[in-house]
């Protein structure tokens, strides 16, 4: 069953790189396989290279054989996909290329009788985005149901962020534009929403009467791998902390919507954005944590530090792990604090969320192990996905001591259906025009707005991050800035 | 291992009657093999016939194989446990009898030394409490540690009640009285007071903001069986409602006591019953649906109707099913009802308390099933121990539609720990000294206090209970009873 309402062209440019080949060629494959994309659906990939259809294809299905489980992957299947798929070699900057290479690819409805939806997926860099958008307008491409979904990071501070936005808007609508954030696209943080707005017990606590803090966590146990070049000019602030962890942030702590809505939910995003504590001046050393990875090891492997990675500055000062304390200025959140942080080579690659309660106002039990009793609740969104909760029960038998025991909400996922990658319900979304799960223009700026004092204060004055060693929880000052308050990072389950 | 601290010596009237039978000897037998009583603890079994103590010992032997399962049974055990059993044949009227054949059973600390904990179990029917009381007191057996456990029910009426009690009360003092009820012995009774009083996330909605209403359900599959002779006299209200149905109802609504000792939870419960709304005059028939079973069916079995049954009168009034809804004037619980019944020949035989949440506010999902998307918690108390939560979740994939999905808060005890039965942890408490499970007088006689206008008032009014068919949820009313104010009975799970 074909659950997609309408034909389609999907033009993928930099559909050769290393994103399209893990995640979005493979997406679009189990997509297919699922029949959850309309049979008449075509993929234009769109790279510089020069390959014939058969190498492209012979490329593709190896990425996918390597990125998806097994019993998903069959040849019938596969040569059914690639009659999706077409090849068009293109140097995106030359207006040409557009007129000659790609536009017999896609549909004219004043010669098939037929609209289809179109979308141009960039997966390019941000600095790539203005002049794509401009030679597609020029030569037409943007009319009528036109899509065109970018990648993050778009820009690298505020003002670029602003001059790329700016570009964009040129040429395309603010409804046509779909700003990607793939952990908007995890089942877990969907079903976030589900276990907030649909089950009174928790909504009813969802503030800071009841809320003691809560935690977000994306630790990689990889270093900066093949992406140097980038990571350099980015580090860990700019490539994760200003897009997945305050976003993840905002669905967290935003009001309940009136409708499940684009515009109602991006509407009430882009307001815990705007209500975040500025953090500048004296407040940044007292409120950001960054360090910078050393040698170190991790599975009993040895691990190189950072500045010897390939194509790192010796004497890099660029920060491989962040940990701040959020605060938001409203109601429901004043004096509950937001933990965030991320880094490359922790002990754990894990994604999570937790929400910790406060304790009870008196205990009445034997208490087993008494500082760890209150309640929380745990959204893990990778390696696995699920939400835990942690409640105390009775020990059976004699007495009446309690023990903390650790519940799974959505047991029945695990058991009965594949929990579909987060780039495959981007895509469908995007491919439908359904742009709930992407960033509104406000909401990217705010972030950048937001973060910018930060980046600009590190630059000015010329501090640099704290060593941590490889393998090991980031530096000692970001388990201090829990300590003081009397917390602790939560231990991965 | 021994969790008991004292020898003790436990004396069992009423030793080769059903419920000894059935429940309290099978449960020493469990107490002795898991070492949860002190290896010096005596069982002194008394009954009016003439068995040779080995007669005895077959007949329990064959009793404790019947009611146990096979793996806690073996014949070392058993041998072991035999030790401590001792049969003294009494006429528990003839005060000769106790220094005759009672006395030398029993430990003389002036001669021993020893100062043992010495507890005597009345499973008789309450008229023989004070006979017995009196004549345990003139050969001053209920010095020092004696304790008194009294099976409930404790008098017919508000009037009998106090007689037994004022009886009882002239050769025990009120800290020596134990008094069962042994639905407050189960796990998942207890398992509720962890649940709402270590976990702020409970306990913060426990009261008539957030729940709508509040179901108990004691039923049984079983008919009047061989206890037509009792029950012909006292009915489904005096049987179960006035005693199981309200201790429920008590550890449901009590407020959380300031520590977890037996006086705390008593005073609290008593408050409990104190605030219940008075059901007299015009309300009776508005808020109490009482019924009796006509011939049905059950499990594709025809069974026979109430005045069949041998020993019934042709034309009984008595009840064989009540149905309630109970509110308790108070600053917690005003308007939020409390629906009770308990019946005879119904579909199921279940224990369960529903507490049934509000609605969420307002709903932005698409609901798969809206009547039936309120969370709720389920404590289940027999024939299968735990407690479930119901949540909505998200359906995987595509979309934003949510499910319910009924949770397991209670899944580890099924795998690891056989659940001890109530009488077991009663019959502990009772050896040890804890009368925290126990009811104390005052609550024993406010229940009968609030019951009494009822069952005076049907009495007066010579009106008769409905009739419905064994197999059925009761007579019609006790749906309308729920109907009229919009809800509807749990189905079981």
């Amino acid at each position: 069953m074909s659950e997609s309402t309408e034909a389609f062209e999907l033009v993928l440019f930099g559909a050769a790189g290393d994103l399209s080949l893990r995640k979005l060629i493979p997406s679009l494959y189990c997509l297919h396989l699922d029949q959850r994309i309309h049979p008449d659906g075509k993929i234009i990939a769109v790279a510089r290279r020069n390959y014939e259809r058969n190498d492209f294809l012979d490329l593709i299905k190896t990425s996918i054989q390597e990125h998806i489980s097994d019993e998903l992957f069959d040849e019938d299947t596969w040569s059914a996909f690639t009659k999706r798929i077409s090849y068009a070699q293109m140097d995106i900057t030359d207006s040409a290329c557009y007129e000659d290479k790609l536009k017999h690819f896609l549909n004219d409805p004043s010669e098939s009788g037929i609209h289809k939806s179109r979308i141009f997926y960039l997966a390019t860099h941000s600095e790539m985005y203005g002049v794509i958008c401009q030679h597609l307008y020029s030569h037409q491409m943007l009319k009528g149901k036109a899509r065109v979904v970018l990648e993050k990071p778009i820009g690298m501070d505020y003002e670029s962020a602003i001059a790329v936005c700016k570009e964009v808007d040129k040429y395309c609508k603010e409804e046509q534009i779909y700003r990607i954030d793939h952990y908007l696209g995890k089942e877990t943080v969907q079903n976030l929403l589900a276990l907030r707005f649909a089950n009174s017990i928790f909504e009813h606590q969802w503030n800071q009467r009841y809320i003691d803090h809560i935690q977000i966590t994306i630790s990689e146990t990889l270093g900066v791998e093949q992406r140097a070049g980038f990571y350099e000019s980015a580090g860990a602030m700019r490539d994760m902390m200003q897009n997945h962890l305050l976003q993840l942030l905002c669905m967290v702590a935003m009001e309940p919507p009136a409708q499940i809505d684009a515009e109602s939910i991006r509407d009430e995003k882009v307001k815990v954005l705007r209500a975040l504590k500025p953090i500048a001046g004296d407040q940044i050393n007292a409120n950001v944590v960054r360090g910078q990875y050393q040698e170190g090891s991790l599975n009993g492997q040895p691990t190189i530090a950072y500045r010897d990675e390939p194509g790192v500055n010796a004497h890099s000062d660029t920060e491989t792990f962040v940990a701040m304390k959020v605060e938001i200025d409203n109601w429901r959140w004043a004096g509950t604090p937001f933990y965030l942080r991320t880094g490359k080579r922790l002990p754990d690659r894990a994604c999570e969320i937790v929400i910790q309660f406060k304790e009870v106002p008196h205990s009445v039990f034997e208490l087993i192990s008494p500082s760890t009793m209150a309640n929380k609740l745990i959204f893990r969104l990778q390696p696995d996905d699920g939400i835990k909760l942690q409640l105390c029960e009775k020990r059976v038998g004699k007495g009446m001591s309690v023990k903390p025991v650790l519940l799974n909400l959505t047991a029945e996922h695990a058991k009965k259906d594949r929990v579909p990658d987060a780039y495959e319900r981007l895509l469908a979304d995007a491919i439908e025009g359904n742009p709930t799960l992407f960033l509104r223009e406000d909401e990217l700026l705010t972030a950048w707005q937001w973060i910018d004092p930060i980046l600009k204060s590190w630059q000015a004055s010329g501090t640099r991050p704290e060593f941590y060693h490889g393998g090991i929880w980031g530096p000692a000052a970001a388990t201090l800035l829990l300590a003081r308050d009397g917390r602790l990072w939560q231990e991965n389950h």
